[in-house]
């Protein structure tokens, strides 16, 4: 994909802004792509696949917002960025294929050569038509676990305040603001670096303590 | 090695291709560096250093492929990239070590320093000597398991069309053009994005269920 | 962390240096940050944070050494750096945080600008103020295991020459040159990259054979 970003693209600059969500899942896929992309500002243009279904009915998209522009797959990856931008136009990518492309690594094939296209200046128009209709939401509903960072930490989809969070029939009641103000050993709630609810235990994993991971409902009281 | 890369070529941009191969895999080495590379086209520098023999007798070496270089240790690393292109002229890299260079971080002190002299555009006489004779081959003969992929994907040696595939005793028989149209736990085949034929479990591991990795023979039937 | 880096300074050439240091563990972060940046040259801008305390009273910072800047929190993570280099001058980070500034994303809210503010060529006094007294020490005294690397070989802070060393109750007295010298399966101790006696079992991990990780404590005999 690097490859031909670069040749698409030769001054892009790459930036690596995760390697670790885990296979498969989109939700971990749109969170990371949420907090890891807002602060970047305009002419960025963010290339994303986390694509379970490759080669399926989904289709492969580009849309622009504030100023960057987002790539790849329409499978509810988008959710949380869309969230904070309803109605936003977007393009389907009708790329033609290169002779012997793959149908199972569309991330070289299809959205690379796309984020090339549009980091070079051309126009979405050359990608594809523009599309009808709104693009697909995130893959859940209500109070839920997005992420599960390299901490172990939970990161919710809840803005503060929340006094008291059940996961997995544990209740979580401690808080804190800082993980130095934190007793070790105890999950406790804090605000995140993202403005959400998070769930974490100092200097040990929540994930693991509490049997969570995204996607996972939570239900505040 | 990246300190060393832009102290011998400022204005180098480095591309990190792949931090998954195992340590001292020499074939899952050679199938990225062969896949990861390919792409990118006249100009590039690729080093590459999967050495379990560090220190020992094996080579430094550097070598052109169209347009093209490729510096790392001969040992058969440069196995498959060579496959597809017998007889390039190559050239042993005799480096004076500096003074303190350690016995076994010659990708610090020998193979960064070559390539990054490659990327400055300096000739490889400067390096060291002409090679007379091949490079080594792939560590591998027959049809053989080349890379797992982060998923668990096998991928092989062998070419479509395959209709079964017996691997560490077990039949593989099903195949699919695409993931979204294959059945969900059970192993099937399909041609990977490398061209090659692969072994998947939909949303599983295909290493786990079949016990299988890099360098493990199959019997096409 | 790398948005906020190329929002302060465009033309900034990141580098990842390692995304190896286990959570929380300073003592690892320090080594890696000694080893991974000494080969940098002048100009250098080398951001670090490993932050158990994050919110908690340890101080930012920021302090050149040999024509390259240092920037992150003050709790032993620059130890090494500086053994080699006492009395440098250094400067506390007191950046204004952006309005909605998470108290648990330093990185991101203080360090990342700073760093971004020196490789801009700003001054340091701009930063905020110059500090009295030494930086924090690292945080293990005598003889210990510095670094586990990725190959479970044990980096100890001892200089060679070593003829045995206890880990764990285990007495280990072989020693090689070079990996392709060591016999298969056995601890045995050499002079790694970085001028230090480790400790390796070849093609196989060290740190597992041994029940040893970065802190332990070793004894030379």
């Amino acid at each position: 994909m690097k490859a031909r970003l670069l040749l698409g693209c030769p001054a892009a600059v790459l930036v690596d802004v995760s390697h670790s969500v885990p296979a498969f899942d989109v939700i971990s896929g749109a969170f990371v792509l949420w907090a890891g992309t807002r602060e970047f500002g305009p002419g960025a243009v963010h290339l994303a696949v986390v694509d379970p279904g490759v080669g399926g009915s989904r289709r492969a998209v580009a849309f622009p917002l504030d100023g960057a522009w987002y790539v790849g797959p329409d499978n509810g990856l988008f959710g949380l960025v869309l969230a904070r931008s309803a109605g936003a136009p977007a393009w389907a990518i009708e790329l033609r294929r290169p002779e012997g492309a793959s149908p199972t690594f569309e991330g070289r094939d299809v959205f690379a050569p796309a984020a090339a296209a549009l980091a070079a200046g051309r126009a979405p128009e050359s990608l594809g038509s523009p599309l009808a209709g709104p693009l697909a939401p995130l893959p859940v509903s209500g109070p839920a676990v997005l992420w599960v960072d390299r901490f172990g930490n939970l990161v919710t989809n809840l803005e503060p305040p929340v006094t008291g969070l059940r996961v997995n029939g544990r209740e979580v009641t401690a808080a804190a603001r800082t993980f130095s103000e934190a007793p070790p050993g105890v999950p406790f709630l804090y605000v995140g670096s993202t403005g959400y609810v998070e769930v974490a235990v100092r200097e040990s994993r929540a994930d693991d303590l509490l049997g969570a991971r995204a996607g996972v409902t939570v239900e505040p009281f």
